[in-house]
C-alpha cells in the first residue's frame, strides 16, 4: 500500500488497523479563534447553488418531486455520472449524484415494492411492470415479509396506532457508515481488513449466528468492490487513501453516496466528519496548496450534495415525517476524552455554509455542545441559530461518557459510536393511548376495538391514582412486550431482505447493536397522571361503560414548570417504560434503549389518541418529543428547560428531544446580546444534564405570515427546527404548520 | 366444507386433523391374492406411451435433452396447460406437465444462476440476459451465498473431494411433501390448518426461530394458494377433497407437480401412495363406477407422468448422478404397525406398470419388504425384478420401528415419516481419503496439498495397526467436524435462498428434521484396515515422505465374505463415524444420521482417491454404497449378503445401500424357480436385519452387448439398478458402464 498519502500524519495505531478516532486524536489541531477567517462563497458556489435553487423551486411547483426513476433499480453502479448541470460540471468540486440527474429520486424496491410503486404513482409516474414481477414473484421485499409474519395482535396494535411509525413500510435507516474510512484508507485496505474478519469469523462451528455473519461480510465485500466501480464512473480511483483535502472530501462523500444509492432509510446520517476533514485541510493549507477560499468551497460543495439527497416517499410516510427530511445529520463541535476541544476551523466552515448558501434543513447540522467549548465557537453557533434556526444542540457532556468522543448522531438526536455500532431503529409506543387502554380494559377509545388484553376496566366514579397506576403498570407491560416482539420481527426481516451492506462495510465487523424504542405522548401521560393525583378526575362513559372523556376539577401541576410534583412523574414514566423494554428478548442480543422523540409524527399520533385527563382533546397533536404540553409552560423558558433537564439521559440513551422557540426580543435587543444570552441559556440547560435542544429564534407572526404567503421570496428557504430535524416551513402541510404555530413561543426567559 | 367426497370412508380423527395415516389404517383393505386380476394397457396408454417413447428417442438423439426453457422462471403458474401431445389431450387421464411441453426442462435459478445458465449452454441454449441480471444483481442464489460464506478450509476440502457431492451447486431435494393430503382434504382445508399453525406459532416472544418459522408458514400458504391456481390452468378446482379415484390420483399428482415445478432437488420423491389410492379405487370399483382396466389406466398414466420428470442439469452433476435420474421414488408393500399387510391391489398395479409400459428407471419403484408380506406379492415383485431389474427392496421390518408404517423413501433408500419429517441432505465424506490423510499427516496423495490438519505422518517402514487407528481417529474427528459445519452452512443458505415452500406446505408445521450425512469408500477402508491388521503393509513414499502407494504382503480377510474379522471392522467404522457426527452442533437442532450410499458417484469419488492398502489402485471407482469391493466377494452371493447384513441399521438411519447382480441361471432354470429363489434369498437377507437390496437379474454378457450395441431396440429401455436408483444402461457414460460391468455378477448363491 502506498502510504505517501499519509505523509505528515502522526501516529501508529491507525496505520495498522482501522481506527479513525486514533488518527483524529493524533493529528487534529483545535481552533480557539473566532469566525473572522472564514471566506464567502466562490463564484462556482454561487452558480451551482443558484442552479440548485432553481431546481428546488421547480421541484416545489411539481408537488415536491422533480423527477423519478421507474426503469432502473438503484445500485452502486446503475447510473452513469450525473451533475447539477452539465455545463457547470467542471465547477463541481465534489461530484456524485444518487441518480443520473439532480433531485431525481431513485427506484428502491427492497424495502417494499408496494411502497416503491405507490411513491411513483403518487407523483404521476408509472412504475415498471417488469420490476413488479421481479419483486413480487422472484424476490420478496422487507415489507411483504413483515406483514406476512405479523401476528393478528401486532396488526391490530399497529392499526390502532398504539405502536406507531414502525419501519415496516420504510427502511429502518439510522446506520451511519464511517465514511471517513474511505478517505483515510482507500477501499483496498478496507477490503483487506474485512477479509481478515471473514477469516476470523467463527471458530469453525457453524452456528446460525456465524453463518449469517459470514453471509453479511460477503455482502459487505461486494459492496466495497462496488464502491470502487461507482467512483470509477466519476473518474476517480478510490482504491488507495485520499492524498489531499479535496480527495478526502470526495472519497468520504463517495462512501456516503454508496449508502444513499443503496438504502432509503428514514435517517441517512453523514456523521461526525468535521474534525477529520480539518486535518487534511490544515495539511494542505500549511503546504500552500489550498487557500481558505478553496477549503470553504470544498465544504460548501460537499454540503450542497447533502442538501440534494432525496428519496421517493409515500403519503403515509410524509405524514409521519413531514417536509421531505432525510436526516443527513452532520455534527460539529464536541470535546475530546482528553479534555481538548475538538472544534476546528472546519467546524466553523460547516456552520458557515448556512451563511454562504443560506438556511437549509439538510444536512441536519448538530452542535455537540459543552459549556467548556471555546467561547468563540459557542457564540458563532448561537448567532447562526439566531439568524437561521437551522441547527440543533446536543449535550456532549452526557453523551461522551457513554459513547466516547467519536460518536455520530444517527438520526435526529440518537448517538452511535462511529464505525463501531449500528442501531435497530424502532419508532414509538404511544404511552398516552396505553394509559387510556389501562382505564378501559384494553379497549380503544376511538376505534372501540379490543386491542389490548381484556382486563378489568375502571368502573369508579372518580379516578383513583393508585388504581390507575396499578392498571397502567400491567397494560404498559403488555405494550412493551408486544412492541419489542414486533420490532424483533421487523429487524429480522430487514436483515434478511434489505441488509445495509454498503453502510455495514464501513463499520467494524464486531459491531455493537442497540435496539431503539421510543415513547410518544410523554407529556400528556405525565400531566394526566398529575391531574388524577392532584386534582379530581371524573371519567365520562358511553352506555357500555367505555370511558370517552374526562371532567377534571381543580388545578394540578404540569410538566414544564420546574415543579417536582409533575416532573417526578415524568422521570418515573421514563424509567418504568425502559425497564419493561429491557427485560425482553431483543433481536441479536442488541442493547435496548428508548427515546422521547416524536419528530413531526406527533400530529399523526395525536389524531389517533382520544381525550386525556390533562385536558388534551381527542385528535389534537401530542406535544412533540419530550416537550411539555402546549400551554402547560406557565413559568417561562428556563422553568420549562429545567423540567426537561430532569429526565435522566442514562434511561433514554436514544435521545430526549426538546424543541423551543424563542422570540428574538426575549433573547436581547441586539444580535450580540442575543447570542450571548443564548449561550448562557444553553450553558445552564446542558450543565444540568439535559440532552438536546432545538433552537428556533423567531416570533409567531413570522410563521403566520409564511403560512399565508409562502410565495414570498424570503420564505423560500425559511427553515425551522421541529422535533429532531429541520424543515423548510413552507414544505410542511397546513396541518403541521398550524401545529407549529400553536406551540409555545417563549416571549420571556 | 363439503364432506360428501368422504362418503363411505371410516374413521373420525383424520376428518378433524390432517392425518392421512389414520385415514389409511381405517379404510384400506389388504389384498392377499395374486396378480391374475391385473389388466393390460388400454389403447390410450399404448398411444400415449408410444408417443412418449418417440420423444425419449428424440431426446437421446439430442444429447439427452429434448428442449429447454430460457425465457420463463419456473413457478406454479408460469406455464399454460401442457400435454404429451395436443391431439391426444383427451386421452390423458392424469394431466399436468412441468412446463408447456413434454420433456422440456424448466429454468430454475434459485439454487444457483450459474448452474441454471451452464445447463442451458451445455445443451446449446442461450440463457436470458435479463435473468442473469435479476439473479445476480437483485436476488442472490443459494450457490452464490454458500460459496461466499465458505471458509478456505471448506473450499479446500471440497476441491480435494474429501467432502464430496455437496448440495451447494444443486438443490438438496429429499423433501417429500405428503401429496396425498391434496387428494384427501383439498387445498382449502390445508390452508385453514396452516393458518391455525400460524396462529399458534410462538407464544409471542419473537425469537429468531419463531420469526423464521412464521416467514416459512407464510411462504407455504402462498404455495398452497398457488397450487389451486396451477390446477385451475388445467381446468380443475382442487379447493375441496377428491371425489373419486381419478380425482384422487389427479389431486395427488398436482401436489407432486407443484413440487417439481418449484424445486429441482437431486431427489424429488413421490412417496408412499399405493395403499392410499387403493382406498379410492376400491370404493369406485365397488360402486361400479370404475373397472379394473380403468383403474390400471389411471395408475399407468400417473406413472407415465412420473417417467417424464426432467430437470436441467450440468455436466458435473451428471457425473455424480449419471443417467438423468430424478428419484421420483414411490413405494409399494410394507406391513402395518398392527401386523396387517399393507399390500393392496394398487400395489400390484404400480408394479404392473413395468409390464404395461416396459421397464423404466422412474418412478424409482421400491418394495418395502418383510418376509411376512403375502407370499403372492413377494413372488410378483420377484418376478418383476427378474424381468425388469427395475425395482429395489428395503427392509420394512427395520424401518417400521423407527419411522412407523407411513414413511416414504425420500431419495434412493432413506426413509422419512410422510408428512411429518424433512431431511437436510448432506452427501458424503470420503473416509477412504481420510484414512490416507491420517497416514500422510493431512496431505492429499493426489494433489499434494495440505488439506487436513498438519499432524505427524506415519514414518515407519511397515504400517502398525494401532498407530494407524490412533491417527485415523483424530483425522476422522477433524473430517466429521468440518463436514457437519459445511453442511450447516449449506442448509442455512438453502433455507434462506431456496426454501421448499410447496413441499413443506404439505408437511406438518411442527416438522421433525434429520441431518443426513454419508460415507464414501466404505469397503476400501474396511479392507485396508484389515490388510494392515492381518497382513503386512509397507507404504511406498515419495522423496518428501508422502505415502503414495502400498505393498501388501500376505492375505487378509475382506468384507463381503461373512468373515467377522473384516465385518467387525466394518461395524466399527460405521459406529465410530456416526458418533463423531452426532457430537456436533447441527443446524436447527436436526437429528444427525448417516448413510453408506454413493449412488453412481462412486466413480467420481474413486477418481479423486489414491492407492489403498487393500490393493485398490488410484483412480479406480470406489465400490458403491455398502457393497463389498470389486473382486472381494469370494464366497458367493449369500456370504456377501451376510456381511452387509451385519451393519446395524440403527447407526445408518439414512440407509445402507447394497446392489447385487445375479446371473439368471444362478437363480434357477425357470422363472418360477427364479422368483421362488429370489424370495428365499431376500427373506433370509432381510430377516437378518439388512436394510436394502438392489436386485439385478442379468448376465455380464448382456451388459457388454448393450454397451457395444446401444442402438438395438431391446436395449432402448434396458434398465438396471445401481446404488440407490435405476437407470437406463445406455444412458450411462461409457466409464460408468465399464464400472457396472466390472462389478461382481454372482454366478452362484
Amino acid at each position: 500500500m502506498d502510504t505517501a498519502a499519509w505523509n505528515g500524519f502522526q501516529g501508529r495505531k491507525w496505520k495498522e488497523d482501522v481506527d479513525v478516532r486514533d488518527f483524529i486524536q493524533k493529528n487534529y489541531i483545535a481552533y480557539e479563534g473566532d469566525e473572522s477567517f472564514l471566506s464567502g462563497p466562490t463564484e462556482a458556489t454561487d452558480l451551482l447553488w443558484g442552479e440548485l435553487q432553481k431546481l428546488q423551486k421547480e421541484e416545489r411547483q411539481k408537488n415536491g418531486v422533480l423527477d423519478m426513476e421507474t426503469e432502473v433499480v438503484s445500485s452502486l453502479t446503475s447510473y452513469p455520472a450525473g451533475y447539477i448541470k452539465e455545463e457547470y460540471k467542471d465547477l463541481e468540486q465534489i461530484v456524485g449524484l444518487q441518480t443520473d440527474k439532480p433531485l431525481k429520486r431513485a427506484f428502491m424496491p427492497y424495502g417494499g415494492i408496494k411502497m416503491a410503486e405507490e411513491s411513483c404513482k403518487t407523483y404521476g409516474y408509472e412504475p415498471s411492470e417488469e420490476f413488479h414481477k421481479i419483486f413480487t414473484e422472484y424476490h420478496k421485499t422487507h415489507n411483504q415479509a413483515v406483514f406476512e409474519a405479523y401476528t393478528p395482535e401486532m396488526k391490530k396494535a399497529r392499526h390502532n396506532k398504539i405502536i406507531t411509525g414502525l419501519p415496516d413500510a420504510y427502511g429502518r435507516g439510522r446506520i451511519v457508515g464511517d465514511y471517513r474510512r474511505v478517505a483515510l484508507y482507500g477501499i483496498d485496505f478496507l477490503i483487506e481488513k474485512k477479509q481478515e474478519d471473514m477469516a476470523n469469523c467463527g471458530d469453525g462451528t457453524m452456528t446460525e449466528d456465524v453463518i449469517r455473519l459470514r453471509g453479511e461480510i460477503a455482502d459487505q465485500l461486494n459492496a466495497l468492490k462496488g464502491m470502487k466501480e461507482m467512483a470509477k464512473i466519476y473518474g476517480y480511483d478510490i482504491s488507495g487513501p485520499a492524498k489531499n483535502a479535496k480527495e478526502a472530501v470526495q472519497w468520504l462523500y463517495f462512501g456516503y453516496l454508496a449508502a444513499i444509492k443503496t438504502q432509503n432509510g428514514a435517517a441517512m446520517s453523514v456523521g461526525r466528519v468535521s474534525t477529520f476533514l480539518d486535518i487534511y485541510m490544515d495539511r494542505d493549507i500549511k503546504a500552500g496548496v489550498l487557500t481558505e477560499e478553496k477549503a470553504q468551497e470544498l465544504i460548501d460543495h460537499f454540503v450542497m450534495k447533502c442538501r440534494m439527497v432525496k428519496f421517493a416517499r409515500i403519503p403515509s410516510y410524509n405524514q409521519l415525517f413531514s417536509g421531505d427530511p432525510v436526516w443527513a445529520t452532520l455534527e460539529v463541535g464536541g470535546m475530546g476524552m482528553d479534555g481538548r476541544s475538538m472544534v476546528t476551523r472546519t467546524d466553523y466552515r460547516f456552520l458557515h455554509t448556512l451563511e454562504n448558501m443560506g438556511p437549509s434543513p439538510e444536512p441536519n447540522l448538530t452542535v455537540l455542545y459543552s459549556s467548556r467549548l471555546p467561547e468563540n465557537f459557542k457564540k458563532y453557533a448561537a448567532v447562526i441559530s439566531v439568524r437561521t434556526s437551522s441547527i440543533q444542540y446536543e449535550n456532549d457532556d452526557v453523551m461522551r461518557p457513554v459513547w466516547g468522543d467519536d460518536y455520530s448522531i444517527c438520526c435526529c438526536v440518537s448517538a452511535t459510536e462511529t464505525g463501531k455500532e449500528m442501531q435497530f431503529f424502532g419508532a414509538r409506543a404511544n404511552l398516552a393511548k396505553c394509559l387510556l387502554y389501562a382505564m378501559n380494559g384494553g379497549r380503544d377509545m376511538k376505534t372501540k376495538e379490543q386491542v389490548g388484553p381484556e382486563l378489568a376496566p375502571i368502573t369508579s366514579e372518580y379516578l383513583n391514582y393508585d388504581e390507575v397506576m396499578r392498571k397502567y403498570d400491567v397494560m404498559m407491560d403488555w405494550l412493551a412486550g408486544l412492541y419489542v416482539n414486533t420490532l424483533n420481527l421487523i429487524q429480522y426481516m430487514h436483515d434478511k431482505y434489505n441488509y445495509e451492506a454498503a453502510e455495514m462495510a464501513l463499520i467494524d465487523t464486531n459491531v455493537r447493536r442497540t435496539f431503539a424504542t421510543g415513547i410518544a405522548g410523554f407529556s400528556h401521560v405525565v400531566d394526566s397522571l398529575s391531574a388524577i393525583k392532584y386534582a379530581k378526575v371524573k371519567p365520562i362513559r358511553e352506555e357500555d361503560g367505555l370511558i370517552i372523556d374526562f371532567e377534571t376539577e381543580g388545578d394540578f401541576p404540569r410538566y414544564g414548570n420546574d415543579d417536582d410534583r409533575a416532573d417526578d412523574i415524568a422521570v418515573w414514566l421514563l424509567k418504568t417504560f425502559l425497564r419493561k423494554i429491557e427485560k425482553r428478548h431483543t433481536y441479536r442480543d442488541s442493547e435496548p434503549t428508548t427515546s422521547i422523540l416524536t419528530i413531526t409524527s406527533n400530529v399523526v399520533y395525536g389524531k389517533a389518541t382520544g381525550n386525556m385527563p390533562d385536558g388534551r382533546r381527542a385528535g389534537e397533536p401530542l406535544s412533540p418529543g419530550a416537550n411539555p404540553s402546549y400551554g402547560a409552560e406557565q413559568n417561562g423558558l428556563l422553568a420549562s428547560l429545567n423540567s426537561v433537564a430532569k429526565l435522566p439521559y442514562e434511561y433514554a440513551l436514544d435521545g430526549i428531544s426538546n424543541t423551543q422557540t424563542i422570540n428574538p426580543g426575549a433573547l436581547g435587543h441586539s444580535e450580540e446580546e442575543q447570542k450571548k444570552n443564548l449561550v448562557q441559556v444553553m450553558d445552564g440547560y446542558f450543565d444540568q444534564g439535559a440532552h438536546h435542544l432545538n433552537v428556533n429564534v423567531f416570533g409567531r407572526e413570522k410563521l403566520e405570515d409564511a403560512m399565508e404567503h409562502p410565495e414570498k421570496e424570503e420564505y423560500a428557504n425559511f427553515t425551522i427546527r421541529v422535533s429532531g430535524y429541520a424543515v423548510k416551513f413552507i414544505d410542511l402541510t397546513r396541518e403541521q404548520q398550524v401545529d407549529v404555530i400553536s406551540r409555545t413561543c417563549h416571549d420571556r426567559m
